[in-house]
């Protein structure tokens, strides 16, 4: 589901993890505060250092697209109390390996993805770890329905027109009730502050278990740091601690560029469709993968690169600024007013909707009516079945052959690398002796009430 | 749920792990192959060497308590082909620590819950790591329903009752169905090969996460093993491999006591409910331990301490040899029937119908009935929710004054250690309307099935 349009080596499992992509990867080349900003160029050029290539100094052609996540952390100074801390801190960005919490009693601020990644590992090592969070988070496992993976059963079009179509209150109910169907994140301290508001939901298949054997403790917010201990709010005992990670706090900046190309307002970017910056006269600069869509990030960006490309070349016209500008106003008031002003809140979209849009930009939108009288059962498979980039090959620019029988057989070539011993005698009769039990009573049920 | 009659500190969460329960133990003396064995005395007194006391030589009193698993590994060499195999293998009783297993291709062979626990381990550091097993086994994770621990929801008196009045193949498709909840076992290759047989299940967390992302691979069991490789059933191409670990083989022996003494046949030790020999005069020798639940094994533990002591002291009597060992052979013959011949199986039974045959011994067992009367909440609580060994002490022997107290507030200490975050605004309309929704649909469906 993670990788792009053309479909990975059947034996990399449906969640694979990072060691499993690395060769499908390159290292980037490393961006420098040090390097002079980027002037806004009418002429659509733009020069700047690179501090990974040999030759420092290149002048780049007409197109420049920045494959970049600009974030940055805050610092971690605006903790109360934090300079009078004698132990050790530092920021998420910062970690490498657990080794650093050997023995300690660790203290991660901040319940994100990689907050609660370095606490899981840090407790293989630590002493004692604990979590603290104001706002908490609904934590779900990638091993979802039948154990695919979670994004194959979370992100349909089925899924994603009720998530969309039905009232807001009962769509969020909905969503509480099927994160909750786990484990009740109230009885681990865990369950977000507003539950009415869909925040992004942390990926742990290890943090319940973790907490239930006591390896991992929740707390609430920090209230003030001391000098080898930490006090939580509404908790009046202080608990001693020898180390600090703050996974918290990221700020967006593109200390890259003269501050006029993107402006940055209460965390928020100006750019078209998380991507065009609205301020250009012409379309040369792009932002890709800076966003946090509720599922891959792969065939997002995939997608933004497809659409930037061609602008780039001229195939496919922006909207005029002034529209482009209205927009993401009114995406920022938008999102302010549903879900408040963090960076993850900001940037995050239902990805479904999203990619769906930046492909009718360029052709490539499948369309499941369309497709219902030509392929009936491709149709179907396309709405009910997860929302895999092969999708956006069916048709338009880079159509690819393959791309029906591959989401034909998407289901197949996820369990292939799962489904490695069938044993001779698999089938039972048991199941069906219930079925076969179940069916009868609902007959018997049905029988009762038409009399 | 694990810990012995009297309720434990409530800072320790309810599945804590190994170091949360160390304070409560004390090392064990070691037992010694090279000791002279242990003749039956008419006498009722033993003398043994300690291996583990500074006076290696002591005469017991009249009577003596063995807690002793005596469960040792089978040797390694049936295996086809392991005399030809180059690299490193041992059995699960020698595994310390993973480092063993750094960059390795790691094969465990056998899929028990110590098979499944040094996998996982393993998988962090090694290479590749790969379960092999004939038979597959039911995998259930810690945290259930609504996050309680897993025993907390499975043994209770009423789940008991389903489990053991249904008719076999009813109950064995609903635990089938209930297992097969949080992921469907066939899509991980892990489904038992005849799953109509219930067998021991594999509680672990981690296993279905480590197969999804491909850091653990399930493959069938062993036909032969190479050089540097292995070959499965079933499985045309070999698999190279560095190091093997198995935990499979277990077979039960008292090598210091004569033979007499305890017999053991097809891997089954002669003790009337898995504690006292058949064949001795008088009642002075016990197995404790040596006894697999479907729960903790400490609370199994602590009911059998309390009967044998009462039998060491006369004040209960056991029954006549023959009846013993006529019951010992019919359950022979019965587990021999229903699961096969291994050591895993034969040892194994249901903890609570147990539990409750060693307490109706000593006049312990609590009646849920006569409750009903007279305390009817109490009686509610013990027969819906978990069997905690408090129950054991409401009446009888040992009766402890706090028991219905730590019965009532059960629930409330399992979550204490869990619950460590409360937000203030942790109540959200959102449940309540979808509850309101869901009941006026059930409204809307009675009222027209009565129409």
């Amino acid at each position: 589901m993670g990788a792009p349009a053309l479909p990975r080596s059947p034996h990399i499992p449906g969640a694979g993890g990072d060691s499993a992509l690395l060769p499908y990867f390159r290292p980037p080349l490393s961006a420098s505060r040090n390097a002079p900003t980027l002037p806004p160029q009418a002429s659509g050029t733009w020069s700047r250092r690179w501090t990974g290539s040999r030759h420092r100094t290149s002048l780049m052609p007409l197109w420049f697209a920045a494959a970049i996540s600009p974030s940055h952390p805050s610092p971690c100074t605006v903790f109360p109390g934090i300079e009078r801390f004698r132990g050790q801190y530092f920021h998420s960005r910062q970690y490498k390996h657990p080794d650093v919490f050997q023995g300690k009693r660790v203290l991660v601020v901040g319940m994100g993805n990689s907050g609660v990644d370095i606490a899981v590992e840090a407790s293989r090592v630590a002493a004692k770890v604990t979590i603290c969070t104001g706002r908490g988070a609904w934590v779900l496992s990638r091993v979802f329905d039948h154990g695919y993976p979670w994004d194959m059963v979370f992100n349909t079009r089925l899924m994603s027109l009720i998530r969309n179509s039905l009232p807001g209150p009962l769509s969020r109910g909905l969503i509480n009730y099927r994160v909750n169907q786990w484990f009740n994140h109230e009885n681990y301290g865990l369950q977000p502050e507003k539950s009415c508001l869909v925040r992004e939901p942390v990926l742990n298949d290890d943090l319940p278990s973790y907490i239930l054997t006591g390896r991992i403790t929740i707390k609430p917010g920090v209230k003030e740091f001391k000098d080898s201990s930490v006090v939580f709010h509404n908790c009046p005992e202080e608990e001693p601690i020898d180390i600090i990670v703050f996974c918290t706090g990221y700020n967006v900046s593109f200390p890259f560029l003269e501050e006029a190309v993107i402006k940055v307002e209460n965390k928020h970017a100006s750019l078209y469709k998380y991507v065009f910056p609205t301020h250009l006269q012409r379309p040369t600069l792009a932002v890709l993968g800076l966003i946090k869509p509720l599922g891959a990030i792969m065939p997002v960006t995939e997608m933004q690169a497809r659409w930037v490309t061609r602008v780039f070349k001229g195939l496919c016209r922006l909207p005029p600024q002034s529209v482009m500008e209205k927009e993401v106003n009114e995406k920022k008031k938008n999102q302010v007013r549903r879900f408040g002003l963090s960076f993850d809140e900001v940037l995050k979209t239902d990805c479904l909707v999203y990619m769906d849009k930046l492909a009718s930009f360029i052709g490539a939108k499948p369309s499941v009516l369309g497709l219902l009288w030509r392929d009936p059962w491709l149709a179907l498979t396309i709405f009910f079945g997860p929302c895999t980039p092969y999708q956006y090959r069916l048709g338009g620019p880079g159509r690819w052959e393959g791309a029906r029988q591959a989401i034909l057989t998407q289901w197949d070539r996820t369990l292939k690398p799962t489904r490695t011993r069938v044993p001779a005698g698999s089938s039972s009769p048991c199941p069906s002796l219930l079925t076969v039990v179940g069916f009868l009573l609902l007959l018997a049920a049905v029988v009762f009430c038409f009399q």
